[in-house]
């Protein structure tokens, strides 16, 4: 029976919340219009900066993470633009929804949920394009729904050679749990929400914005006042907010932001491979298909398609039995896989506990072709190894 | 000199938070596909429709009331329209300014800030349009930038007796102040934000739509996506949301409705009416003019405008000698008045806190022209006779 208060979260968002960042919102609030919370603001604007890679602006809304793409989009593009989206899985084909529903045209490219984007695809058809048409390739760097994590690098390198379009990235699940180096690769619009790498709750989105997509954001005619981006910069550089921000979620984001930086870039994006790796060899060792191949693989989230025993079954004892929650599939993988989050605050006893209490539920329902403890054993060689 | 943690706010918003709501933020979270979120969340509406006074579905959004007032216009309007827009302060303003971004025809009806808006002229208006061409009347209710309350129920009537105009309100600050009854009055799209009347932290907003809007919605052209409220209702219709909600703020919310609901809509607004009517009477006695008429006065918030005393040094005193924070103007009101909110999580001990505060602030001062204790005297015979 589920024990109140012995909940464990392993889905992949939102994520475990560090007991210092929940308290943290327990505070009593400040007026947003006062010195200090300018004083949080700019801290926070300047630890965001160092975790995107960035000088350009990273801007904070009250939206959830799809607010956030969706101000990257309509703030660069306008009504009868043609664009690059492309898609394999749940996320993807919702940035093809929203161009959709801005009158934005859309060439897709697409991969069977489970396959990576094919960077040369986007190669081909951005060199194709002399005429210069395409005003924005929209990628999603890690796609949750599946457990893949597209090539960014790749896609990104095709952009910047044809020139004229912008990169426009939902790092939704990727940002702080991969390098996302915006700088470096050129990204010109970087999406994200609070509730995945950040290790704080849901509520806030991020979107940040390059020189060049500050040009295009001049030309930009989708008409739009809450998700207009100009406003979140203008105030953003006197540390301030043009709609009353979520005030207890910043309290968070300070916290939880000074523990990243405490960790460094490097701690944190090799703790999310030590914990993918060992997530992954444990559902190897256990004759669990894993949805998305190893080079492929997210930092965030694997997703398992078990064979004759129920995804269901499995998250739902897991849930009753072991107080753990995994995600399940959505859309046309509804019932068919399980998705467990490996993401945010996560440590290698989460995923020692995670595996072990996958072997027990397994053996209660019965699974068979599978040796007891061997998930356990592959988990520990991977973290005891790298850790 | 400041104290931390002695901090004490009195703007209208964030307004003061109940400790055990501040607490229920930092539980740990829970995934917001899960039965135990959707438990909450039809929890959460049933207080909702309550406070509303309707059977109209009310609609929770990841924004600020700005969002929610936006996806409340952008969803019954299409560019071409034309509406009628009362303006007597800031927020009124901001309504136009969304109008505008969305090429949405404004006929602007004005009163100085300070000034309520005339009925009568929304009257005239509408009746002069036989071609029925008005599309939509949207009216600021609690004007917070000026402590005015416009005369929602007389306006509303005007728009029924027009029959085709919805009315579109901004009751950011009078739900949970003052009575707004949706259904009685018939108004048709109404928005509001959390750190307001519901004693929460901002980050929510709420949108209550009739079925006249809902029929609008149908017909509306404008482009949105995540401000989208056809998604919002039906994913409500099964307790969860399109994207991911703040759930932290969520668990919040259904602390602080179950306050509410403990001490009743009557108590709510009579408590409101109480302390409105104990800062004003304390204000008139220390000779301090009030921004607004007693009659058109907001339950939420009390704009004054001192004479041979700087506003700004009032508040600059307040805040660091007793910790107690002010709101000043806004726009060209900016350094000419200070506003004291007494909006949400206030008692009368607070009322009799700010005005003591106030009093040995003007003395400090040097004011001139008042009796010493003459503040708190009149603060307290409101209080006391009404208590």
């Amino acid at each position: 029976m589920p024990m109140d208060d012995k909940f464990m979260l392993m889905i992949p968002g939102p994520t475990p919340v560090p007991e210092r960042v929940l308290l943290a919102q327990a505070q009593h609030l400040i007026g947003h219009r006062s010195g200090e919370f300018s004083q949080i603001m700019g801290e926070i604007t300047e630890h965001l900066k160092w975790l995107h890679q960035t000088q350009n602006d990273v801007l904070i809304l009250a939206a959830s993470g799809t607010g956030a793409m969706e101000a990257g989009i309509i703030n660069v593009l306008s009504a009868g633009d043609r664009v690059l989206v492309g898609s394999n899985g749940k996320f993807g084909d919702r940035w093809v929804k929203v161009c959709e529903a801005f009158g934005i045209t859309v060439d897709l490219i697409e991969a069977e949920w489970g396959q990576p984007l094919d960077p040369a695809a986007f190669e081909a058809a951005l060199t194709a394009d002399t005429a210069k048409a395409i005003k924005a390739v929209i990628v999603t760097h890690s796609e949750t729904s599946s457990g893949v994590l597209n090539d960014l690098e790749a896609i990104a390198k095709a952009v910047k050679a044809h020139g004229e379009a912008l990169i426009i990235v939902d790092a939704v699940t990727s940002l702080g749990a991969c390098s996302v180096p915006i700088d470096d690769w050129g990204l010109d619009i970087v999406a994200s929400g609070s509730q995945k790498g950040y290790m704080i709750p849901p509520g806030l989105g991020f979107v940040a914005m390059s020189d060049r997509a500050w040009a295009a954001y001049e030309k930009s005619t989708l008409p739009k006042f809450y998700l207009d981006l100009g406003p979140y910069r203008k105030s953003a550089a006197k540390n301030t907010t043009p709609f009353t921000p979520p005030v207890s979620l910043f309290f968070a984001l300070q916290v939880a932001l000074g523990m990243m930086r405490e960790e460094g870039l490097e701690g944190i994006f090799s703790r999310h491979q030590r914990l993918q790796q060992a997530t992954r060899a444990a559902m190897k060792a256990l004759n669990l298909p894993l949805f998305a191949a190893d080079d492929v693989a997210s930092p965030a989230v694997t997703a398992v398609m078990p064979q004759g025993v129920e995804a269901e079954a499995i998250r739902s004892t897991m849930r009753k039995q072991f107080d753990i929650a995994l995600a399940g599939g959505q859309d046309h993988l509804k019932g068919k896989i399980f998705r467990m989050g490996h993401l945010g605050f996560v440590c290698d006893r989460d995923i020692i506990t995670a595996v072990s209490s996958l072997e027990a539920t397994l053996t209660h329902l019965g699974a068979t072709g599978f040796t007891p403890g061997a998930g356990l054993a592959a988990a520990q060689a991977v973290l005891m190894a790298s850790g």
